[in-house]
């Protein structure tokens, strides 16, 4: 069950308002890497079933909690950043190159669809979408999802951080980012508990090797652990490095290249359409559509 | 530049059709943990700038044409699972419901939209996104981006395996599966080229510690490493794991934890919206509002 | 700032789970007359400025923070209708035709995808969609918007639970409808405090009809309060009713009825597009075309 | 059956063209407050089945022909905004640093997708989406959604008028407003004529309040019509209006508050996920993999 | 302007209803194939600037309205096939497999969205979407659109026809056919109008082949009728048809082939990103990176 | 199988980086007429079942794979034009008003979410959307869809050329403008080869003539070629044209007109909405609704 305090986690302060920043804070807000995304991929599988302990559960409904009281610090900055801000524009606009310029760049929802407040989509205004909630049920693949999410959204905050000048501005994005900070090695760390990425990969661990080297060609040509080179005959050779050779990251095996992978498979054949495809033109003929079209009626 | 070859890199081959399964295939297509993501979240990144050295570029490229190919071969697993589907049910459907299930379960645009062809679209029929195509730019935080992909799509892959009896098909996924257990590692290994777990996180290192500091509380409350708890006075405290105490994974700082974080902010204040919102009912006076607009539309 | 308590509000216990009744609960979930969309409906107007007193910013943090935690149970219900489903069918599924039957009408992603939790998605699977977020910054339309949700929400409760047989879950649903039951009289108390039906409508209060009246034919033909008649010269008159005679609902006007709108405009007159949006198939000549381009070049 | 005439409903003229304001307007036509929403809101439930009484069918048939026409006359209006813009661009964009702010703030998509005419998306260029199209069946609920729309609409169209200084524009404005000002108390009259507030509240009125009773706990704590504090132990207490005491809106019950909800429900059990969903990482054992694997293909 | 008579355009009636067969007729009401679109895209050109003459606003403007007739029809087809079916399942459905089937594939928001009418979504219940829409300006790429919807549309329709036995299903959709039968040369006979495929093509006509000729390779390679084979050097060689010898359709060039396209550019060579992408670790030096965040501040 | 080889199919090179051009490029990159959607609809039948010979399914992966290097020029053309570009700003924006101008129409996820880099949306930030992809599985219909994406797609790159002076892009786009010229006739070279005009049409072919004439009215008022005015009682007369008179262009039927429809139908009557829709408020009575909610569990 939920609770909340009517003052905000940190304080969200805004010495000059700025239109063009309330769109841009938006990214963070309903964009693939905001906090609406975060905050839900916590809860969705905190209320689904332990994905192996309970206290990951727990785990994932405090820091679920904590990301709500974000999106509540950029949804305030955004009304921030429209405070007053039309007012500035009467007074400058006509005269201000730069003050006509941040016009034409603000989201023009913020004034007809909000009356100058945050709405829950990203700095183009594309609403949020419930798709970028993954939550897959398996605990290691979960947390690399939740490492993504902090790390393109840290990313995110840094690039906001380098727009703007405003010191109340700078300061929230400063904790947003320690906020980053620290739930990054969190999830890692959960990665570490389940066996760290040598137990914990691949991703199931419960997909067995020996089931992947039943199907031809995958253990005789490390298809498992190969670089598979798709250049042409006359491209350069695969790149080397860290994932060309040496042993597999995972420590479950050893990584090699094949240099030009070649097709083991043949031109697909594939049946001709049944004739109630339409996918054919065919002569005028209603005898054999018809029969077709019976059988499928008296099925539905 | 593109090329290709008729023939499929792995053999696809289906011994018993199955329209349900063939919709069940389309996750992996056109879901968010299907392919052509995968595909694009390679391409996309590989046709930018270069990350930091070229040879990334190169590798992105092999790998997300490699994935082109898989796409290819998923598709040709839909068309043959939908191959003569149909002529069954017209035979079987009336007297086995098992065989009607199944025909409820099959995607109807399977039949309606591609004449048993496949689409780019998930098992639920919702079209593919591009919003799922992540490239931030960065490359740590690219790498945890196809991680996370691999990890989703692996699993997806080997749920597929187990709702399958078909030989064809239990070998195309195990050589889906060896793909994604090879990508896996190979995008950790950059990360560890890149300085690995200590070095290469928080992302983007390149902001800096000092920084987050310069906000107050961050440092004296350890706001960058420190679990923070949520929970209400009469709550369990937090649970304790790797994640709350002990060295930061990322070897930056010290895990700590708050049991109860308080409210550092206070209730917002923000101003009231401006007339020409009209997110207020204002007395029948044209005076201010018309003064308001005669400002804005000078500007505009 | 948000807190939780790892409890229920509502105890939720499901006694036979049903993967079928787990997608339809989506609906009231992810679905637009779901939580997820009431939730936000009410916490991002909170999060703005304050519509006319703060109080009722007060009044949508209580009730949006009551919202996350029907979300809480929803997903809960959902998870429990998922346990040990595939058990039973695989006891019963191949005898029972209608075991077989809800097999397929459940929601393939529920094991695809997420392992047998909720998701963010509607009853088919629909991502849940921020655009359904709606909060004008207007508080008597906002209030209308929340009716809306909370009248369609009430529905769907009531539907959901015509269709489930088990205590567990006709007891949450019964909950759920209580809190709806609350909820719709809350927010036209709220209306009711703005002026109520006569002193607060039409929305906004602040567009003045002398403003309406300025233009050509509105007062005359009483365009604020007419029915408009759009049938044929053939087609029987418009129904009679509540709106088509009397003093107008919101004790401003007098309905009345125009029984067949004529066009008081004229077939619309543009401008030929200019050559530069190659809408018209021109001779070959690069002169007119390459000026324009030229000018639009130097301005871009 | 429909029909046309091709003079416009209402005289659609710009005595000066802007670029910037055709985009404001797509708002109007394909944003979730816009006019294509509205028209098929009303013709949809037209076309169903009779909520209560024929009429309301006829009544909604006649009001959505006439949202059609607005559509019509919004699409006109962003075709002449588009008109010579760019001519006029040519001419002083160079200079005049207001207009090239202008030409930065047009919708791309006017000139690459459409030549200079409407779309059927919003101002962002966020495509309209058939999910805004609310018709529950249920003729209260449908009207609450009636009346939401046309409030966000009428907002909508109020400052659109106060962003232009164009006479025809503020013409055409003034009547889509005066239609809005018509369609809602139309709407709530409906809602009147079904028992008004009282009798038609809660929706759907067919579920009684004994059903809601039958749950423990939602008679004694008056969960149908308490306004439940959600705010932590060191809140301030929730806020007083008229939604938290006396008799409800709706004439069936006395508003109260509970100060702060205590969770009713336990911390959830849920069993742990089965085999098959390879949540958890098992040890590389087939063996009872592959038993559920079976069972699962014998169903499929 | 629009009006409407309550009469059908054709008569609706369905004998048996079925509510599969009302999940499926979805794809022709708001799937990409179906009416909701085919309807748009004539109107929103109607409505936009004349293509060359007003002649074809005029013709777009009757077929647009016939369109709106057939939403109507097909919603009433909806709503007539989802008549009763509870009923009918509550008699039979325990008994009969193939009725329990046809229950698991109906469309639940069928009854929890709607209560038995239709709505703007596809036979999966994705919703319609406005991007669907086309309407470029150019009015013989924007017949080429419609003819595209009108091919889709007619074989969707005939694939729906040869799914039911119903005799009022039939006849509507052989209506259906015979107008998308009618549409189809109606927006060819546009194109021969604009002259034809010989002088229609390609498209816009308005851009010269002296233009195409001036960048490199175009015409030696004659790039603009030469089939560009894209197999690998071991892959067979192209396909032969009409479309790689003798004149070009548009009858102003030639075909050819080139068996296998070469590579004409170069890897291509990026700038490093600048510093306040922060895609690169750097050290922790704020310097460069105050510079560059204070510049970006500056102009914002 | 797929393959690469690091070399662009043709030079991209970008004098003057431009990041509002970069913005423009997206459209062609994944909006509706872009070339991820030609890509996919050439790739997706190319991986079907063979539409009528298996010549067609190599013609498609020759030209999807020649795509795939179109969508890899593009991409590389936004990040060149996005190369560099802030540097400029930083010396010019604060003195230049057109340059300021340009800086608030870039795309803000440019900077926020990709560093520089393309992404997988259109000009307004709107993501590709799979539903785009139409493979319809019929030859014929498939070829008019892609005459139709180039078309559009054709229109899209002469527009954009003449938003651009620089040389690299220009001569990118005319390459771009040569393979549309070449695709169009290519499709259409297919369709004459199925039949051409008259045999291919109308689609599918396999519809017989005989089947419409079945439903009443179809025949007589040639419903199959008639124009059918929908204009009212006082409006002008159809308009004239090739497609009013004459042999229809199928060279099937003869083209008329009826001057203005009348409904066929009758008003629609459907059956009432049963209790358990709960469309209707009802008296507080629980026994038909139990009896009726109790048959629909027994069902589930």
């Amino acid at each position: 069950m939920f609770y909340h305090n009517p003052r905000l986690q940190y304080p969200v302060r805004v010495e000059t308002p700025n239109p063009v920043f309330a769109k841009m804070l938006q990214q963070a807000i309903g964009g693939i890497e905001g906090e609406i995304r975060v905050c839900l991929q916590s809860l969705f599988p905190a209320w689904g079933r332990p994905p192996s302990e309970v206290k990951y559960c727990d785990m994932l409904l405090h820091t679920g909690t904590d990301e709500i009281s974000h999106i509540e610090m950029l949804c305030t900055a955004v009304a921030l950043n429209l405070d007053g801000a039309p007012a500035e524009l009467q007074d400058e606009g006509a005269k201000n190159p730069m003050v006509a310029a941040i016009m034409g760049g603000m989201d023009p929802r913020h004034y007809l669809s909000t009356g100058f407040n945050a709405m829950a989509a990203d700095s183009n205004g594309v609403p949020f979408n419930g798709s970028w909630v993954v939550g897959s049920g398996n605990l290691v693949a979960d947390m690399t999802a939740n490492v993504m999410a902090e790390s393109t959204g840290r990313l995110l905050a840094t690039r906001l951080f380098h727009m703007t000048a405003d010191p109340g501005m700078k300061d929230m994005l400063r904790v947003l980012s320690a906020r980053d900070t620290r739930h990054l090695p969190q999830w890692r760390a959960v990665i570490e508990e389940q066996g760290g990425i040598t137990g914990g990969l691949p991703i199931p661990g419960s997909f067995p090797d020996a089931e992947m080297f039943e199907a031809p060609h995958v253990e005789e040509m490390n298809l498992a652990y190969a670089f598979m080179g798709t250049g042409t005959a006359d491209a350069p050779a695969p790149p080397e490095g860290r994932f060309t050779s040496g042993p597999s990251v995972d420590g479950k095996g050893t990584f090699s290249v094949i240099e030009q992978m070649q097709p083991l498979g043949e031109v697909p054949v594939r049946a001709e359409p049944p004739p109630y495809t339409f996918n054919q033109n065919m002569p005028d003929d209603r005898g054999p559509l018809k029969k077709a079209s019976d059988a499928i009626q008296e099925l539905l």
